[in-house]
C-alpha cells in the first residue's frame, strides 16, 4: 500500500513528487519516461519564472534533471481506472494493480476525449488495456485507435494475437509497419454496438465491423478513471487545497482548469503535495 | 493611468510581471529592486521544479536575470495605502500617487504586523512614510521601528529633521551611527495615546515618550493598506482566480495562505495576471 499515487509527470506531477519525496512518503508516480513529454514539445515559454526564453525541450531536460537529482522514479503506465475502496484506491496500469491511500491526478487538459458511444461498451468489446484483454482476440479482427508513439509497443503485441487490425494513430511518424495492420487515415466518428461492441463509424458514414478495439491514449477521460469525480467543462472541480468531491482525492494542473500555463500548474501540485501530507497525518 | 499595478517582487509578483509582459500589459511593479529579497536568504530549495538543490541565493538571481531579460522594471517604493475609487484604485508610495486599474496584492506572508494600538494613531502621531510626515517633526523627539536595512535611509533622513531618535531596528547588522539617534534593543509592545500618539510601551513596562512614530517596514498589514479587503486568520480570502472581495484587486502568493512555497506562490501569480487580463478586456 503506497500512501500517495501521482498520476501524471507533467509540471504538477512533478511538483508534487517533489515536495512528497522531501517529506518521505512512500509514493508511486504514473506518467511518461521522460517526464513532461509535452512540455518538451513546447517551442518558447517566457513565464515560467527563472528560465528566460526557454525552449520546451530545455525546460523539460531541466525537470528531468530536477526528477533524477531527487531521485524519483517513474512507472510508465497508464493508469485506466481509479477504484475509491473506502480508505485507499485501488488502481488498475496495463495488467497490475496497485493501491494507495491518497491519489492526485495530474493528467494533464482533456488528455483523452471519448468517442461517442465509447464509455457505454467498455468492457464489452471495447478495452483500454492491451496486455489485459488482448488474450480476448486471439485470431479474431480489431481496431485500435493510439494517440502516442510510446504506446506502439502496444500494437505490436496485440498484432501477435489478432488476425487483422485497423490502426488508426493520431501521432506522428508511425512506424508501425506489420503485416497484419492496415494504417487508416479516417477519424473514427463513434463506436457502434447494442449490448457489445460492433464496429467503428467513419467519417464517411461507413462503419467498420471488428471484433474488438483497442483505445490506446496517455490517459483515459477523467469520467472513465474515477467514476464520481466531479468534474465541470470537462475539468476536475477542486478547491483552494486542490482537494476534490472524493475524500483523498486530489487534483492539480491542467485537468482542474484554465490557464494552462507551467507555473500554475507546478503550484497546484505544491498544494496538493501539502494537501496529501495533512491528509496523512490524520 | 496604468492598467495594473503589482505590489510585491516576490514569486508570485514576477510570475504575474511576466505574464503581463507578455501580454503587452501597462503596468507599474512595486517592492524591492533587486527583486526577490526574501528568496535570496534562503538556504536550500528542493522543490521550485527546474532547480535542483538550489540556494535562495541562486533561485533569486535566476528570478532577477528573468525579470532583466523581459525589461521589467521595479519602483522600489512602499505602497502604503491603496483606496478604491470606483472603477480604479489609487496608490500612495513614498510621496507619490498612482492610479490603476487593476491591482494584484503580492505582498508576501503577514509582512507587516501592528503593535496593539498602532492603526487607532495613524495619521495622529504615527506615520509610515518618512518622506511624507517628516517635515512634521523638525526639532522633536521621535520613535523609528524599522524592519529592513533596505530602509535605512529613511532613518538617516528623518535624523537629518528630527531633534533625537530612539531606534528600534528589527534586522541584522544595523549600520545606523549618527549622533542623535539611539539604538534601543527592547521590543516595543505597544503604542499609547488617547486622541494622538505619546509613547512606546516597552517590554519592561516603561514608556519611551516622544513626539512621534514612525514604522517603516517594506510591507504595511492588509487591513491599513486597503481597507474592506476580507481576511481571514491575516491572509487575503481568493478564490481559485486569485478573485478578492474587491472587484478588479486580486492577491496572489503568501499573503493568501500557506503553503509558503515559491513554487505555489509562483501559480498564483500567474493564475493573477490572467485574471487581470480578462479583466481588463471586459
Amino acid at each position: 500500500m503506497f500512501d500517495a499515487a501521482i498520476i501524471g509527470t507533467g509540471p504538477a506531477g512533478l511538483s508534487a513528487a517533489l515536495t512528497l519525496q522531501i517529506h518521505g512518503i512512500n509514493m508511486i508516480w504514473f506518467g511518461s519516461d521522460p517526464i513532461c513529454e509535452k512540455v518538451a514539445k513546447a517551442e518558447k515559454i517566457h513565464n515560467y519564472p527563472g528560465f528566460p526564453a526557454v525552449s520546451g525541450a530545455a525546460l523539460a531536460a531541466a525537470f528531468q534533471a530536477h526528477a533524477g537529482q531527487m531521485g524519483l522514479k517513474v512507472t510508465a503506465q497508464v493508469v485506466t481506472s481509479v477504484l475509491p475502496m473506502g480508505d485507499h484506491y485501488a488502481l488498475s496500469a496495463g495488467a497490475d494493480f496497485y493501491e494507495a491511500k491518497t491519489v492526485l491526478i495530474a493528467a494533464g487538459a482533456a488528455a483523452a476525449g471519448t468517442l461517442p458511444g465509447e464509455s457505454e461498451l467498455l468492457g464489452r468489446g471495447v478495452s483500454y488495456c492491451a496486455t489485459c484483454d488482448g488474450m480476448l482476440y486471439r485470431g479474431k479482427r480489431i481496431a485500435v485507435i493510439c494517440t502516442a508513439k510510446r504506446l506502439e509497443h502496444e500494437i505490436a503485441y496485440l498484432a501477435e494475437l489478432a488476425e487483422h487490425i485497423d490502426l488508426f494513430a493520431f501521432y506522428k511518424d508511425c512506424a508501425v509497419n506489420l503485416p497484419n495492420v492496415t494504417l487508416r487515415s479516417e477519424k473514427p466518428q463513434g463506436v457502434e454496438g447494442g449490448f457489445r461492441f460492433t464496429g467503428l463509424r467513419l467519417q464517411s458514414g461507413e462503419i467498420l465491423a471488428a471484433d474488438g478495439l483497442f483505445c490506446l491514449r496517455t490517459a483515459v477521460s477523467l469520467n472513465t478513471l474515477l467514476p464520481g469525480l466531479e468534474t465541470e467543462e470537462n475539468h476536475i472541480r477542486v478547491n483552494r487545497n486542490q482537494e476534490t468531491n472524493l475524500k483523498n482525492c486530489f487534483a492539480a494542473g491542467d485537468c482542474t482548469g484554465r490557464p494552462y500555463q507551467y507555473a500554475k500548474a507546478a503550484g497546484e501540485g505544491n498544494v496538493a503535495a501539502h494537501s496529501i501530507i495533512r491528509a496523512l497525518a490524520e
